[in-house]
């Protein structure tokens, strides 16, 4: 297990390691109310499709602790107010969503209880969300393995490892298993423009575990892709749909055109939390803009000339059909996806 | 014509706008030999293939001046070298060896004058590739516009504007020829890591001339071809093999691929001078790798962790076949490119 810890409940507060400074500060910020985590979440602190689902569930947690002082019908009122605004804090990932209906159904069932009990009640939900996150990811990496070749030259994009979960992570899970299973890997790291989340968390990550790897711009990948230097490709993913359309960072289907083109393997690897059964295709996925100033700014430097336009989504959706696997804890996910996507509910 | 001066000879020195400044400091580089070129090219304060060709055969001329001096002998032998360091600034670009061949030429052909005339002659030649240029950016930009529809929405990758060249632009200038005949454009820039000549000088030329437009990150490119949003897609080039394979700044390949998948058309923008007649194809053209701090700093700030590797290539190779047609001052070369490239020769 890797020794990132992201995320940490102590002491009644919640401690997010920021990823907004990394790699060159290492610093935790410490929400005591659900607001600080809703900005927490807003402002990226914390990030990651898992991590954001289990930082929300201790927000409710805290939430819960504010509100004890009220009588139990203003604390329940004040309660789902509190998981709306949290449940609102970021549109894409669904794992967000998918950790706020577990704590509201906490919530409902033990609305009976004093507001004390209740507390208890929703801190050991959060506590299991957190847990299993880092269980599933272990399973997940696990299968993963299985489909990295010896001595392969992997691709991935953005980060999707402990930091974007309660540890280990996803596609960067499936890198970590491998290189500690001993297979002799390489790892090319996307930027990932805007936020930089491969130079900033990717690159610090695998050179926290001393894993073999080079951080490229994202527009050098397609001739990486070409050129037969890519096996493998991992990414995350924020949400999937039942037919295997999966929303994830920005650039990941701009990735998916090229492996086709080119024949290179391109995996999905994301728990079963991130599939979103409601919704039959990637067109129902609401993809979140962020401001122009990710764009125009650097660390608080400006990069473009004042008073532009820009438009920045923060995610894109890759077609089922670019994909070859979803790697999730229940084991790989092949075509036809919305058969096989649909044996994981059951 | 746009009224950015990018490159000025007065008062027997060079004035160079600084590149690596804007768009948040307007200043000028003055060379006073052809050290100081070299380095401005080297350290890319100026860049773009047809701004660096005409910014070598000055250093040529500067170079003529600061050997006046010695014996024509020596004064011979000192040129010959001042030629080759200038020749070698930068692997990637044609027009730079074009341009000192030519000034070469005229070395050679009149090294029987004495050395204040021959220093004439150089001046002259410099300012026939700068006049040349100017005129040959405005003819690009006419045959460029006849391909552009009403209402267009354009994408261009880096910078190709007046910035890039002596005056006007390539790709960029068929965008601006296209707005001030009138047509009702959009332009998507992106942005072009890991330089960011897209965030920071075509955004800064398209906000002068007041054409409407967004900066994108590169990867939100892919996105905006899927779904109808791009027209076209206008880029430059840094060389053009015969066959019609294309070095350009990197990220020019993956878009090749997205266009060609989703059928938009994509043109390369450049004069005769950027083909290199010599090679048969891109298999031959030599890609320059640039420094890790282009990747892991942004305008001196740190974003990636110490002591990490970097693959940073300045350029890419798009093929032929991803290619619509190639706008040159003399028409639109179409396919097949080897037999029509080589027709532009004659």
């Amino acid at each position: 297990m890797s020794k990132i810890k992201t995320i940490e409940f102590k002491d009644e507060k919640l401690f997010l390691l920021d990823q907004r400074k990394l790699p060159t500060d290492y610093e935790f910020f410490v929400c005591e109310t659900f607001e600080d985590v809703d900005f927490a979440i807003k402002d990226m602190v914390v990030r990651g499709a898992p991590a954001i689902g289990a930082a929300a569930a201790y927000g409710v947690v805290l939430a819960a602790r504010q509100f004890m002082k009220y009588d139990k019908e203003d604390f329940i009122k004040r309660m789902y107010e509190a998981c709306n605004v949290l449940y609102n804090s970021r549109p894409t990932a669904v794992n967000l969503m998918w950790a706020i209906k577990r704590m509201r159904k906490v919530l409902e069932e033990n609305r009976s209880l004093e507001t004390e009990e209740i507390y208890e009640k929703l801190r050991e939900e959060a506590d299991s969300i957190f847990k299993e996150d880092l269980s599933t990811n272990k399973k997940i990496a696990e299968f993963g393995n299985s489909i990295v070749p010896q001595k392969a030259i992997i691709l991935t994009h953005c980060n999707t490892g402990a930091l974007a979960t309660t540890g280990y992570g996803t596609a960067l899970g499936v890198i970590r298993e491998a290189f500690y299973s001993g297979k002799d890997i390489f790892v090319y790291a996307d930027e990932t423009r805007p936020r930089l989340q491969g130079a900033r968390l990717t690159a610090w990550e695998l050179a926290q575990e001393g894993i073999p790897s080079k951080l490229i711009a994202d527009s050098v990948a397609a001739t990486l892709i070409r050129d037969g230097k890519i096996d493998l490709i991992l990414v995350g993913a924020d949400r999937i749909a039942s037919n295997g359309d999966t929303a994830n960072k920005i650039g990941t289907f701009m990735l998916s055109v090229i492996a086709k083109v080119y024949g290179v393997p391109f995996y999905i690897v994301a728990p079963t939390t991130t599939i979103d059964f409601d919704i039959e295709s990637g067109k129902e996925i609401k993809i979140e803009e962020r401001s122009a100033e990710e764009v125009t700014h650097i660390s608080g430097v400006r990069i473009a000339p004042e008073g532009i336009d820009v438009y920045n989504p923060a995610f894109d959706v890759t077609p089922g059909e670019n994909i070859t696997g979803i790697i999730t804890e229940k084991g790989i996910v092949k075509k036809p996806f919305k058969e096989n996507i649909l044996k994981l509910r059951e």
